[in-house]
């Protein structure tokens, strides 16, 4: 694990004991950072560069930029990030179309653009203009022998579309997933699991790298544009993180300290939100209350600004071409009525039941995945599910088009100009047509139709989103979560506006009914039942519902859709704690210390630390008596991260504490640089090492790495104030004493595996230090 | 300070050696509490319900009717707190034009009610109708008497208007401050430094009692009534943490816990601002990001709700007429140009520096209220005030009607309909009127009058609002903050308007602005300029922009708003980093930890520590060899909160750590109850006290009373760690070893003085503890 060609590399460190040696201070892949010491680290930083600025004009530019290099790095995540997400809209848009036909004026056009630019199409069927081409039509233009096979086919143009649309749709998840294995093995998933890990103190290397950004952009537009069940707004947050990471290393204060860094992605995270949905605010909040795990006022305001930025240069690329920053934009002209809170609330349970059953089901999957032999044939899985779904969603026009267009056409209000089958509504011949604000009318045939084949679409999303979340090409999941919602709540809001037109007379009605009023909006049900969807798997709240008012752009409608979350999370919280993302976290074993668990045991931190009764005694070093030989054997032996330095074996007083990763580099480099190191020497963590003859070796002084301050606690110290300390300041390790004699270790793990034990969980399932 | 009453009602306990003795727990009134101590009570607590809830039927009600008590403190708080900004609403709008005259069809309608319920008159002229008179027209009108004296003085009704409005101001205003000062002297101030010091951990008994409701309710209405320069919005926020804490007294789970009291009066402080300004989402990060100390997820959620309920209530009371959730709503019509960044920044370096020069005035005339004879007659101080204020403003019509009409009236866009002076526009003759987007146009007679008046307006408020701040009745910032950069911001507008009108064909110009275009809305800038004074003033970032984004309801001005903001926070911030409220927390004296401010000294905990090196040794208790005398000496000669236990005096190694009040109380309990213990009983805090002879005195067990986790550090770890620590875990004092000795103990007073004195500030400015 230790870079030794870096270590060897620094020849110019001449004062050994004086010259902090390279290295001390990180740490290594898979390790939890220390936040305490990370913080330690930017105040020394700090102040070093205060003090220098005094010295001269150039020092105090340095400062300066330093001091606003904060601000710079939001700045370019939010540019870098908002036109990410734009290309990746625009090449969706356009790939997605591609599986259907083609742009005879321009190839690079999607079906929307080319009918926009083409002059001979009427506003009424903006779908229809002859330079689009469905690649049966053009094939039967350019290919007289493909209208013969079609012919004797006998199935016409119908089944050569599909078989295109299928044929597409395999070539775009295969590229995905082999560019996935061959280049950027991170780059799958969602990505929001890890990000929060990462953010609470653990390192990943390469997760956030180059590599991993500019595979996950692309598989992302490959995956999403193949019709598969997923959405590009979770792992849109991943690149969004890895933006921030790449702009951290243009500047030292946030590459070397994974501290500062952290803060960095936080507001990336904002920044990624704020692109998905076109909600600024909505992002921050996000990151707060879901991703982020130190989340200080400055990171706030910087977030905001990250997020405003990447909001704006969204907009600017415009990349839906109508101007509007959020995804779908949505304004309705009738109020809602206290009554249909019952149905808003029946469309949380809904939702909450939808998450357990989710979160159920596709780790039971994806545990499945991990230990048989389904891993091991990633890119089959992929292709296999890519052509189950591209064969069942052709045939309904309401799974064949991408997610989002189908979750725009249901937030929808039926407007006069509305042409769709979810409008085709009986209308009163005696009415004339108002733009805004028609009255409930009866649903007319295509409106049955538009039900059967979204139910349909229903079960079909349900299933297929449980195997494809979790595959090996990234894929998010808010879009699916909010699809399924939205289709179940457009069904409710249909059979309430039907309910409400024919039974007008029924006493629940009667008080906010009249006959030739519009009473219900349907697309504020499927708006709420995507928010309870979304709410049940995510366990989101608060951060739900302001992208949402920011998508509706009104506080009117903000009782039902916080009915709808809360009650969603309040009968998934019922059914088990953990949202989706913290289920996948336990699922890969990552070290999270979840600040929303509560810890309510009443076990004391001598049930927790190590050693146990029967363990070997504590591996501890002494501050004058342990030779180099003695260390190293110690290092060879033992796993630990750390080890405590006491006064003497008999007293076990404690002096302070020295990682394993600094003692190795410590002793490496003392013995390459320094003379007079042999394998006698003796350590001394002492502030002075006595006074020697010459005929004895040279002794090591290492007090340089020693942690004079380690956090201790007693051993009566309650657990659940140990998790608590754990949680708020970002220990790696805390070390136990009763009246001043060391006792033994807590670690991060160890908490982690008694809080699993707690909760009947298996212990082992933490697998990271 | 000992509550000695309750001590002695409490008989009911029989065996004092197992029941925890009454009193014991809680805290003495100016002291802070300890955090982890409160929290570990708390999930004692839950845990006690949870294992008992399996016994009966009846004690799982009881255990989830104890869960779900937050959520009905909430509502109940979101109930009432919308109820009494409703009815303030109300009252101001009534009593201020009162000032003025009455209605004759009903003496309880404001002048618009009047007028809107008259049918004598036309919708354009709204202010106008028969009911409404003025004091002087219907004197003279039923007493011929004042008739002639009008006429013998010349000067007609306009001066008896006058006299009586300023009399009627002096009347309110004395009322106002004569009622604080009889009966709750709390009731004074914005109440926000208080309610952020009492959420960072300090006890201030009665601040937020029903006394200070009730009274601060009825004095707020007079205050603004009596056209101070002062506004409602700072008091409110203590209004509904009132509310807040009157609620957590109907369920022991928060009123016998202060860390869970504080997590919902933060979300008292949310609903609080959601009334204020009819912004719950505002509300809920001003909470966060402004008031909070301790915020969990949880507090989060329900801050939301409790925001939610509160503004939905204001809205079914609809104070304003006009069945808008927000105090000041705004629509623009035309967008904003990448040029007018260049006055917005301009107007939020006038942000930063009037909040400069109002916190740096303030405070040294509150300071000089505190220390002279000026502090002693606060019933003439106010009286005078209100004088030079009502004398100064009822000639200029700008200051004469009430801050937030005023307001209101400055961020309009100047429609077709507008016929206040502000909108008198020449008008191209040539040109049909539409209602929206009028091209810009010169300004007319009206509008440079109205911009002298806003000029001398201007200077008006801001040299009133120093004196006013801090004087002995409610008084709020937020209006007149937002006043003057309103007023400001409308200058700065009508001139760049006109610029733009006149100049057009000037290059910055030319790219954005056609002769006959509407570009510049005045009333944005109006918009963009209060919004940097109300940040230069209190700081706030991200609050405030989404206050205000709540206010326009666009994200189309976010980034003027933005860039105004957080050019004057950054403004300020060079002149000095603390904002009005943690200025006044200063003056004060309170013990307030600030989350912001960042400890950047190399000091040790050595070097903060007491005992410093000449004073006398710490005073400690031994764990088995103090009598009872002894302790009872040491509480008399001491004033310490609490005494470190140690295992001798010879070997000074730590065994816990007890509070001053709860040994006092044990102390006394015992001599009352317990039988044989005498002055010269030995206390024991060990686990079991050895068997002594009958002839000795009873010894007296105290392990009950020790807690055996106190915090330590070693004396080497940097006082910015310990900082943190101390915020973090809202600690009250904290240990001192060095492997294993105890050496000293460090409270947060000490903390706090260091901090002070490491940024040359009297460190005995810290009062409490």
């Amino acid at each position: 694990f230790i870079n030794s060609g870096r270590m060897n590399g620094a020849g110019n460190l001449m004062d050994f004991l004086d010259e902090p040696f390279p290295d001390v201070g990180t740490y290594e892949d898979f390790h939890t950072i220390d936040w305490l010491r990370e913080k330690s680290r930017d105040t020394d930083r700090h102040r070093k560069i205060t003090s220098k600025s005094k010295e001269s004009m150039w020092e105090l530019i340095k400062s300066l930029l330093d001091a606003w290099s904060g601000w710079v790095v939001m700045l370019l995540i939010g540019l870098l990030s908002g036109t990410l997400a734009g290309v990746i809209d625009l090449a969706v848009d356009w790939m997605t179309d591609l599986k259907e036909g083609v742009c005879l004026s321009a190839f690079w056009y999607s079906h929307e653009q080319c009918c926009w630019t083409s002059n001979e199409t009427t506003f009424d069927d903006r779908d229809k203009c002859p330079q689009w081409q469905k690649w049966a039509e053009l094939m039967t233009d350019i290919c007289l022998f493909m209208f013969l096979i079609n012919s004797i086919l006998g199935a016409g143009a119908y089944v050569l579309n599909y078989f295109l649309y299928v044929l597409w749709a395999l070539l775009f998840s295969f590229l995905a997933v082999s560019l996935v294995r061959v280049f950027a093995p991170y780059a799958c998933g969602s990505g929001i699991p890890e990000i929060k890990t990462i953010l609470s103190g653990f390192i990943i290397r390469g997760y956030l790298g180059k590599w991993t950004l500019l595979i996950k952009t692309v598989t992302l537009v490959l995956a999403v544009s193949s019709g598969l069940s997923l959405g590009k707004e979770g792992p849109l947050v991943h690149v969004a993180c890895c933006c921030g990471n790449l702009f951290c290393s243009l500047f030292s204060k946030y590459s070397k300290n994974e501290g500062k860094r952290r803060e960095v992605l936080s507001a990336a995270a904002a920044a990624g939100v704020s692109v998905a949905f076109g909600a600024p605010i909505g992002g921050v909040l996000f990151s707060l209350e879901e991703v982020s795990y130190y989340f200080p006022l400055k990171t706030l305001w910087r977030s905001f600004f990250a997020a405003l930025v990447a909001a704006f240069t969204l907009r600017s690329i415009n990349p839906f071409g109508n101007s509007r920053l959020v995804l779908f934009y949505v304004e309705y002209h009738t109020p809602w009525y206290m009554a249909e809170l019952v149905p808003f609330i029946l469309l949380g349970v809904f939702g909450g039941l939808w998450g357990t059953l989710f979160i159920r089901a596709n780790i039971a999957w994806c545990r499945r995945r991990k230990t048989t032999q389904l891993g091991k044939y990633p890119v089959l899985e992929v292709i296999a599910v890519t052509g189950i779904t591209a064969v069942l969603a052709y045939p309904n026009p309401y799974t064949r088009r991408s997610t989002s267009e189908l979750i725009s056409e249901l937030f929808n209000d039926c407007g006069a100009l509305e042409s769709s089958q979810l409008c085709d509504y009986i209308n009163n011949p005696n009415m004339s047509r108002p733009v805004d604000d028609i009255p409930d009318r009866p649903a007319g045939p295509g409106v049955y139709n538009a039900l059967w084949q979204l139910a349909l679409a229903l079960i079909f999303k349900i299933v297929i989103t449980i195997f494809t979340f979790g595959m090996k090409i990234p894929s998010g999941l808010f879009i699916p979560s909010m699809a399924v919602g939205a289709i179940a709540g457009r069904i409710v809001g249909i059979a309430v506006e039907q309910m409400a037109y024919h039974h007008h007379d029924w006493i629940i009605f009667k008080n906010w009914c009249r006959p030739g009023a519009d009473c219900v909006t349907p697309g504020l049900y499927a708006m709420v039942g995507a928010a309870a969807c979304l709410g049940g798997v995510t366990r989101m709240t608060v951060s739900l519902v302001v992208i949402m008012f920011e998508l509706t752009g009104g506080l009117e409608y903000i009782v039902p859709l916080m009915a709808a979350a809360v009650t969603s999370k309040w009968v998934a919280d019922a059914f088990g704690k953990e949202g989706i993302y913290e289920s996948h976290i336990q699922l890969n074993g990552y070290p999270y210390l979840d600040v929303r668990d509560e810890f309510t045991h009443r076990t004391l931190a001598t049930d927790v630390m190590r050693p146990r009764r029967n363990d070997p005694p504590l591996a501890v070093l002494t501050q004058d008596s342990t030779t180099v030989e003695d260390v190293e054997t110690l290092i060879k032996d033992t796993d630990y991260n750390g080890f405590p330095v006491v006064v003497s074996r008999e007293s076990e007083r404690l002096i302070g504490f020295v990682q394993r990763r600094d003692l190795t580099l410590a002793i490496k480099n003392a013995r390459q640089k320094q003379d007079g190191v042999v394998s006698s020497s003796v350590v001394y963590f002492t502030e002075d090492a006595p006074q020697l003859l010459a005929s004895n070796p040279q002794p090591l002084k290492l007090r340089r790495i020693l942690n004079l301050s380690p956090f201790t606690v007693t051993d009566h110290t309650p657990m659940e104030t140990v998790v608590d300390i754990f949680r708020k300041l970002g220990l790696r390790q805390c070390l136990v004493t009763r009246s001043g004699r060391l006792l033994g270790i807590i670690t991060k793990k160890d908490v982690l595996r008694h809080m699993a034990q707690m909760m009947n969980q298996d212990p082992e399932s933490i697998m990271f230090n």
